[in-house]
């Protein structure tokens, strides 16, 4: 039986082109509603992987995901990276300078905002999901455009009106895939990731960073997200060249645990490749 | 001439409940449409201050406010926590269970979500904003409903339905005072904020720590944002005790100086005060 990849949004979603360019063509993607059902999926065994983004070079973090990490505690199978290009699609055979509304997600309005403040006379409409505002516009009356993928393009039937309409080029989001079953343990340039919450000490997240500095481990990120029932308290997670079964990183996993309350491991896996668009 | 504060969002706003409750009331409250607005009307002299969120204790970090503070590098003049309650609203005299439609902001109604799941057959609508939500029910024809605050529910005449109807009690956002000129110099427990990009070196952070920890300065806050043509690079802010004109202060920012590309400086203020309501 063919493999089931669960992503969040509608088919043409930059989260299934994720999904298609790190699984190739044999598996069966699976769209989501939101990133809780991509989780769900995972746990109920509906789907072996899902894909979901953690990270955009331009808007930072995906809160949602890393919450939703620590609350599931699944591995981390793989990373990649993939260009996100904009492009303004058309329902029928309207031409720009009819087109009375366009629709997107308001990341994807923001992220074109140069492009649309030279269109005069379109309302715009956000959306909750890219590929969702593409579909929606196949089928309506109004003369309407959406901003979403070529691929939602072919997918609804919708004319590219213009293609890379996005402000900026380096514009990129990196997707972890997460599994329930621990990855494979061999890596060629391996990375791994954990979440901890700190002892209230003095200088706790310094005494945390010199755990990997003193050892020479390269941190690669570290993110603060709020413990729901602790105002102003935060769960740290953190990035790291190096397996977990490196002794090295052994150890500095136990230095790590003698100034935290608890430590998550989503496990090791290869460092991710970019895919450009 | 009173004093104008501007404030994101619509009459009945949680910012505009943090005005008021900072500023008292010899001031005027300024709506305006986006947080933006907000940092031009400081700029343009619109507005002598601005109130904006930093900070929610269940959601985190508030991306757009960072991202501004480094583009307009204002002064902040003081900061502020407030509890946030939200409430069921209803447009006239209807019941809960004539209630067909709800709306409110996402994060609102993912704020709710235990409450919202108990209510049958009331379609959710998401909205750009909580008191605008209520603004909407005030007029529309449909039975509907909106979670906001109890200000809100007084300023548009609505019915309080129901009262703190959120998951979690422990919900505070924190809130900055910004304007152009520096803030005042006397404080009884200062506070400052800064911004810093490092050199690409081995144990960046660890090292921009070690500037606080050597010198015992106690790091309150530390929050990294993407640099938008550096993609997987990132801005630092950091939040610790003392104010800039502390000599062993002074000292630490000129260490960092040696292992970052620039440092922006926010100003000290007097750490703040929590408002329940």
């Amino acid at each position: 039986m063919m493999k089931k990849i669960a992503f969040q949004g509608e088919r043409g979603a930059f989260s299934e082109i994720a999904a298609a360019r790190y699984f190739g063509k044999n598996v069966s993607l699976s769209p989501s509603f939101s990133f809780s059902e991509v989780f769900e999926k995972i746990n109920s065994g509906k789907a072996q992987y899902g894909i979901v983004p953690i990270e955009n070079s331009l808007y930072g973090s995906v809160f949602e995901t890393y919450d939703l990490l620590s609350q599931y505690s699944f591995s981390i199978f793989g990373e990649m990276n993939l260009q996100i290009r904009h492009n303004l699609l058309a329902a029928k055979d309207y031409g720009l300078k009819e087109i009375k509304e366009i629709y997107s997600h308001p990341q994807a309005l923001g992220q074109c905002s140069i492009f649309l403040k030279k269109i005069k006379g379109s309302k715009i409409i956000p959306f909750y999901d890219t590929a969702g505002a593409a579909k929606i516009i196949s089928d309506s009356e109004k003369p309407s455009a959406a901003i979403a993928s070529s691929e939602a393009a072919k997918i609804y039937r919708l004319k590219i009106l213009h293609r890379n309409i996005q402000n900026n080029e380096n514009n990129f989001t990196r997707f972890l895939v997460l599994g329930k079953k621990p990855a494979a343990k061999k890596y060629k340039k391996p990375k791994s990731s954990i979440c901890f919450e700190l002892k209230s000490i003095p200088g706790a997240l310094f005494k945390a960073l010199s755990v990997f500095a003193l050892r020479e481990i390269d941190l690669l990120k570290i993110e603060s997200r709020p413990i729901p029932h602790k105002p102003f308290k935060y769960f740290f997670y953190a990035d790291f060249k190096g397996s977990l079964d490196d002794g090295i990183i052994q150890q500095a996993i136990d230095h790590l645990a003698e100034i935290s309350l608890g430590i998550q491991k989503f496990g090791s896996y290869e460092t991710g490749k970019t895919f450009y668009s």
